[in-house]
């Protein structure tokens, strides 16, 4: 879908999103079976931010960053901007003065699957973006994309009103839908880790705690004392 | 050009530097056209700094930072040394003794087009590079190059004497003779920024300060209302 | 080899391993002849830690981090953990949870040949992590590696017991045999780039101080006064 | 979604897709709006071979083929297999034996967003594949993937029926709900540029065949006659 | 260790070395148990050699050719050149003169941790080449390495004398004391292959010829029969 | 400079052009002391080809191959086009319709930083390029360029009028003002080349031949007899 602007979307409940934002990117990937996470090579501009809300996505091409001006008469309190591009490109699509009026509008974060500039302004103004690259490179205003369509984002199919969430992990996506739902299993992922920290802290093995001994031992790990002459070690015929 | 050393070069007058040194790259690289980037992956050893100077160039051979060692010879107080390679390579040319060397001679900042290593240290005495990478990996003095010659690094043509301005966003090569040009242009640019700022902080829409609602419509955006059923959509027959 | 935990390994002695961490990665390096570097990728997930330590080392498969968790149970204070992989990868196989149990049992740092999830906590603990990629990419237990063989980790072969430095710099290896000797080049290499660090701090150019004008002179370097015109300027024939 | 194995699948018409193979990557990437290209890293292992078909997906885990012989059971003449990752993993996922397999079963290429091996054989068996590299990295059979769930493969959202097209070019993913439409505008597409080929072959400039002229000289294109001398070459003022 | 060569290697079986050149990459590689591959970025010059032979390792550093030059009085009929280097390098140390003089002493190829040039004439004369890249860019011989001791060349640490296999799926290194051992089990997953082939050709499915069908269900695998309408399906609740 | 088209440039001399064709880029690369050579990523969309010509340049946007069109109309026979890039881009900004229009009037040869497209018809055709990547990516007709203005491409600035030499192992750029004496010095390097070919041919040794002997011994390359154990081997002292 290239050349349309659907102005209005339906977004995930703003329970859930807090929740999620709580939570932080490596719960929540967890939490909903190991799905949906961006590209390692999305980073924060700045350490430390964790973010939540609704996606307002856009579809961009290389070097153009018109549609994310479009995008900013869409967004509401909230929001989260996810810039996909048609193809591989980190030029600087979005700067201070783009974050400048977002923030105005409320949006609390932006994903960028292209780059990002004015890195010491976002940084002293605190305003969170993830993104490919850092580079200063212009885009232009010429060739018309998307705006509210679903897009691929940092190989992550992201629908218009999906949970973004976002920190120093990295970026996952969470489909409207099951939002609440991986909210739920997130805070009890967390209290059993808290529970399993405690133990550890205290010394406890994890290959106690997590019962790993003898699934290992039957998919065959031997252990040896040692210790042993590497220079001349064989290891023992099975 | 190679084998050759070049003792001295004509300079960019002062306070255009200066002047370009304080608008920053974002705003210098779209002051002069939207040219002369280096490639982004030139990103600073510690985040700050904000510099500009004339060039003084290097070109060295992969593994080998000799001629850095000559460049030292020709620098002057507010020089910014390049430091380009014939081929690609990321072993750390460049660390604390000749950051020390050179800050003794008045250079402002350091450009590599290889990797950088003493990261901490060139933290702590807050001396500026950018570089391709950080790596302690050490390198030969056996091969020579040339000091004072045009170069290509990470992209950009540089010419000695040529305005280096970098910062956060990256390295911006400002051609000599374009340097008081670019330098009011960017003064103007900045003014002009600083207006649309303001509006933008109320919360007008760019697509209304910078009067994209025709062209947009003139290269087909179409609108709707939403929401939709993502699922189930089909985007209206053209 | 594969499918074999070796539960004791011979370390390096103290002394030595706390004079290498002392004199940090671009000194030991250059002190064992330039050998032993680790691939620039791997970097820090927090920057300022300066630690040394006798290698664990853990054989993993991608995607997976089972090893890590048998690991545990055969380190021993003041260790280094050394993670390598069947093939590249930069899923997140190491977290705070991972982290706090290893703390628990001193070890002083982590080094991993994939991605590490939990950076703001891993930060806040101040417990340092050298990766390849930040990445929250959640992992299996399911495939059968192997602890303290020797491994390929980041480009280097590390055996288990070796001594692993790493800093901002990052990461060295140095074989168990060489600890002491290496240490020993160290220092005296420091105490000359101290002698060099107080000359160079007062003006004297590297070209005279290491004698490298004959050796220049003989290689062919040819010097110009200049300044001369790069638009016209053709270099003198040899 | 994962877990899950869906049998059967709605395919897209044979005679859609039959155009579409005839037609090829460019001419199906361009006649659907510049959309659906994977990323470009994306080769064959041998050049020559033209396909097109509908999807059957699989979503896969690093190092791990499993989910690949599930699809086997599923597949029908005429398909393409798409084979997704959780994770970037170029390990040898697809050989010689599975395409056996799979060409018993009448599958016409397949499509990994991971790596190939048995590239001699798949050359001589005529066997089509594109993958993001060749590699005889073995993989397990540990964790349970999906079959014909939608997934991202390099870049592009596929869903199970969706024709894939793919030759020396790349892989392009045309939704089937589209491909009629796609096949039709390829057509009429490919008499379009035959007949501008007879012009251009003819020496008419694409300057007129085209219309850009006034375009250019709008949006500021200056040509000047030339020849300069580039060492002193100043370009006129606007 | 850096300069040192050492002239007499002890090398592998030629029996040995036959059956694994025979065998290939990636059934050398299961054969000695996943174990041993180089990275995938090592790619041959020309498609459709197939060799084997004896590891001659070279230690050399980035642009500099010399320790090859050394390395050819020292091989042997037979020999595979194995190329190491101390960082990331793509120079083109290797070329048609070279070739010319290692095959005049009966070596069957060459591996390149770095670049390699002349490819035309390498593919003309047929002679074997494996390398990170194809580079004209020439290098020096400045900078002493070593011949024939212990290098990890592409992610895979390979002692003098170890059996280096390659053809169109990379290159795998057997240690020297199991070449027997792998090229024994490697014969074995030959015929066990070959009668798998044949069922696979019938249409048997893997799932059953391999007996998956349990392992996937106790793992969790669900199927469903569909088709589904993939914009509005839910995954049924586990 | 950008938005300008010079329509007339000065040549390279024919007799210059036709003697580097037949050197190739190794030969040519080393005559001119290891200069001008681009990236190694730029490769030929197939094998076998070796050309020279005179570079016309364009200077083009990400994802848009306007300037192309216009280049058309000041090529003369024997060019070969030069496509830079403002920034990093893979898309397909060339194909069988430009490659028709440029053979039509004479081009030699076509010189890509950016992807291309129509890989087959371009093999078919015997029209050679060279490219980052092969992408299908569609390209815009938005954005102004240049035509003939000094461009940097793949890492060499390359002025309108220098020499390209382009074959299997890349790319190499000569100065006009160079391209005979580079020729003569290539010529010289060739009959060298042969009488050392013959030499090595019959078994002489590299480092005989050219008198390697004693430098190696000066820098300090030990030699060993072996053979060793590398198990237990310590090297000497030195």
């Amino acid at each position: 879908m290239n050349g349309l602007c659907i102005k209005n979307i339906q977004r995930a409940d703003a329970q859930s999103v807090q929740t999620l934002a709580r939570l932080g990117v490596a719960t929540v990937h967890e939490a909903q079976g190991r799905l949906g996470l961006m590209h390692p090579e999305m980073r924060p501009v700045w350490r430390g931010a964790r973010i939540a809300g609704s996606a307002v996505t856009v579809f961009a091409h290389p070097g153009d960053n018109w549609m994310i001006h479009v995008a900013v008469e869409v967004v509401k309190p909230g929001d989260v901007l996810v810039v996909a591009c048609s193809s591989e490109n980190r030029d600087g699509a979005f700067g201070e003065l783009l974050a400048t009026s977002l923030k105005a509008h409320g949006v609390v974060g932006v994903v960028l699957d292209v780059g990002c500039r004015d890195a010491s302004e976002l940084t002293e103004m605190k305003f969170p973006v993830w993104s490919r690259a850092i580079s200063a490179k212009g885009t232009v205003k010429e060739t018309v994309g998307s705006v509210n369509v679903p897009v691929v984002c940092a190989g992550v199919h992201v629908v218009p009103g999906d949970v973004v969430v976002a920190d120093d992990d990295g970026v996952v996506v969470v489909p409207r839908a099951n939002a609440a739902a991986v909210a739920k299993a997130g805070v009890a992922r967390e209290d059993k880790e808290a529970a399993n920290r405690k133990q550890l802290i205290a010394g406890k093995l994890g290959l106690d705690l997590y019962g790993m001994r003898k699934p290992l031992a039957d998919k065959g790990l031997r252990t040896i004392e040692g210790p042993v002459d590497y220079g001349t070690f064989e290891p023992p015929a099975k």
